[in-house]
């Protein structure tokens, strides 16, 4: 079943007719992946969606009986009834459905040059829409307010991760010479085993000594958990292709006042933020209020504070300062907090000897009411 | 360091001459991935890679840092000096060292789209050359053989891998209830401790119920491994970008006489291929010589005997049938054995109710030689 509500897919159409595109092709393969192609077709991988200025679907899949499962389109096409090669079955589709001579096909930002290059020649009187970033946008704005069906899924995602929170919090109270790459395996264990289909991104653990670099590389080491200082670990569930994202903050030790400043300093910011979430609101000011308690701390926020969850891990809204160069400000457009926006919040602070804290939550807004959807923790061992 | 030789170099910089391209642009993004950013110089993901035309490589990194570790360029180019704006730094490299008004520039297969218009758009004069797949067939030719930096580097992937089998044979030696999905995390779990960076692959995991799948959907269950019949686990690891391949076919309980049949018949058609390897036999009829033994056994092979393994899991050259149709024979050259190519041997058959077999091993030919880089057998419980 796919995820656009009909009124979205009305005004997707209404692009394509205002920008003069009579196909819009929707492509996810191994090498090119598209999360598009499940949104607008319910398909969850590996395949090309065409959809016709009227409204026609074609699903072109590489595995037949995951589309017939899974797909909610007008018309399956098997491609080996074109000798495998879906150019040649796209070809026959468009030459079916679009009578005029000249036609235009739109896609997104990541299709392939080559097939680009392929189409045009192999399809006289074809040309390629030249805003491929139009249609990406487009599409993004549309995917940053979920429908009640995408947020159930979100709340299984984001249950999966609560649950496993507890797991996290018993291993770290247990530690005596367990390794981060130990509690990676053990999350990634629990949460499968919950009901994940994978995880949501590699687990990212990073004990005293490395909390303090913002993308722990490697995201997680044979180091023992339980060295003193302020540690963290970020994971996140992934459940029929939605997903959840939580930091769970921890320490061994006695911590020092400064580490004790950046804790309450981070669950002061956390409060603030959640405090301010309604229907409205501008995402940057949510953003800069939550940095603002860092900064007069003297503990400033080297990221932003959130961003949206959705069939990427990395969906719209983001939650982020206002430019303030004139350069950057042209592009910029304010977001406020709208029903159906599902996204994260997380405060963090990071300083070399000290190490990092970061508390992470997901957040949904339904039907205009503020939805916590998991529950993280400060575990001090 | 960059894997690509002098000599293989200087090849390309040949082709780019012959198709008048003045600049060739290497991209391996989040969204689009490239190994060929590897290959071409050192730095192993996250950047933009220039070459142009005279030989002068410029990389544009993500992370700075990991490219002065481990990049071979020129020039490293910190985008941070153009807004961050990749595109813009690459249009100020190309107006300094190409002087020409009208410039081609050259990409692979996957290239995004967006960033041809983007580039378009930004550099008057330059267009895009338009046949990106002969740039990629180009490089994966190069890559099909390897140097002996990178045999080296496979061959400790191999290693790996090897060492594992013995844990594997172990596991399911002592099996009782314990699942697919157990072996799994096992597997991914001493890998890593013996300094496998990842997977090569998601590890595959069928039991006697679900080996005749050659695609196990999901990759590993829930199922108990101890179910009677033949069974599979397939898994590799990846060493410094450089990836093993092994499967470790196993059983529980008695086999029938046509399980019996399916074992003798795969060992045999993986010993009468690895026995006709030396440089300069076509690879086609090394697939041929096991499909046959296979086919006349009763238990025709649904697949290809084997492919390369480098910096992808799936590299040149591939061992598969010569194709019979004249529209395919068009395209299909032959392919002999070289120094230096490293591949995969992997014969297996499948049958519902009596489950999957395959045995595969990783070869390479080292100046002349024949040399079995893994060690996989069959584990009988």
């Amino acid at each position: 079943m796919r995820s656009i509500t009909e009124e979205k897919f009305e005004r997707l159409l209404g692009l394509m007719q205002k920008e003069q595109v009579d196909v819009l092709i929707v492509s996810d393969t191994e090498m090119t992946r598209d999360v598009n192609l499940q949104y607008l077709s319910g398909h969850p991988m590996d395949g090309n969606l065409v959809i016709t200025s009227s409204g026609e679907t074609a699903l072109f899949p590489w595995d037949l009986a995951l589309a017939k499962a899974e797909s909610e389109v007008d018309e399956i096409i098997d491609s080996a009834n074109y000798n495998h090669n879906t150019s040649l079955a796209f070809k026959a589709y468009v030459e079916e459905h679009i009578k005029k001579t000249n036609k235009t096909v739109g896609v997104f930002s990541y299709f392939p040059f080559s097939s680009v290059v392929r189409i045009e020649e192999l399809i006289p009187g074809l040309k390629f829409h030249r805003e491929p970033i139009k249609f990406s946008r487009f599409v993004e704005d549309l995917r940053a307010t979920k429908s009640m069906r995408e947020i159930e899924l979100l709340r299984k995602a984001a249950q999966i991760g609560t649950d496993t929170i507890q797991d996290i919090k018993k291993f770290l109270l247990n530690a005596t010479d367990e390794t981060e790459k130990d509690l990676d395996f053990h999350v990634l264990n629990k949460m499968s085993k919950r009901g994940a289909e994978d995880l949501a991104f590699p687990t990212l653990v990073g004990n005293g000594n490395r909390a303090h670099m913002l993308h722990c590389h490697p995201s997680a080491s044979n180091e023992k958990l339980a060295a003193p200082g302020l540690g963290v670990i970020d994971f996140g569930a992934k459940y029929k292709g939605y997903h959840s994202d939580i930091t769970v903050p921890f320490s061994f030790g006695e911590l020092s006042p400064d580490q004790l400043k950046m804790h309450e300093l981070t669950f002061k910011a956390h409060d603030a933020a959640i405090e301010m979430l309604e229907v409205g609101v501008p995402l940057w000011k949510v953003h800069q209020t939550a940095q603002d308690i860092l900064t007069n701390g003297g503990f400033p926020m080297p990221h932003s504070l959130g961003h949206g969850l959705g069939l990427t891990v990395h969906d719209s809204p983001f939650l982020s300062r206002k430019p303030t160069d004139e350069f950057s400000l042209k592009y910029w457009k304010e977001t406020t907090l709208e029903d159906g926006m599902v996204f994260t919040i997380e405060p963090g602070v990071y300083r070399l000897g000290l190490g990092g804290h970061r508390l992470e939550n997901d957040v949904a807004v339904v039907n205009g009411k503020i939805e916590i959807l998991t529950k993280s923790e400060f575990v001090q061992v």
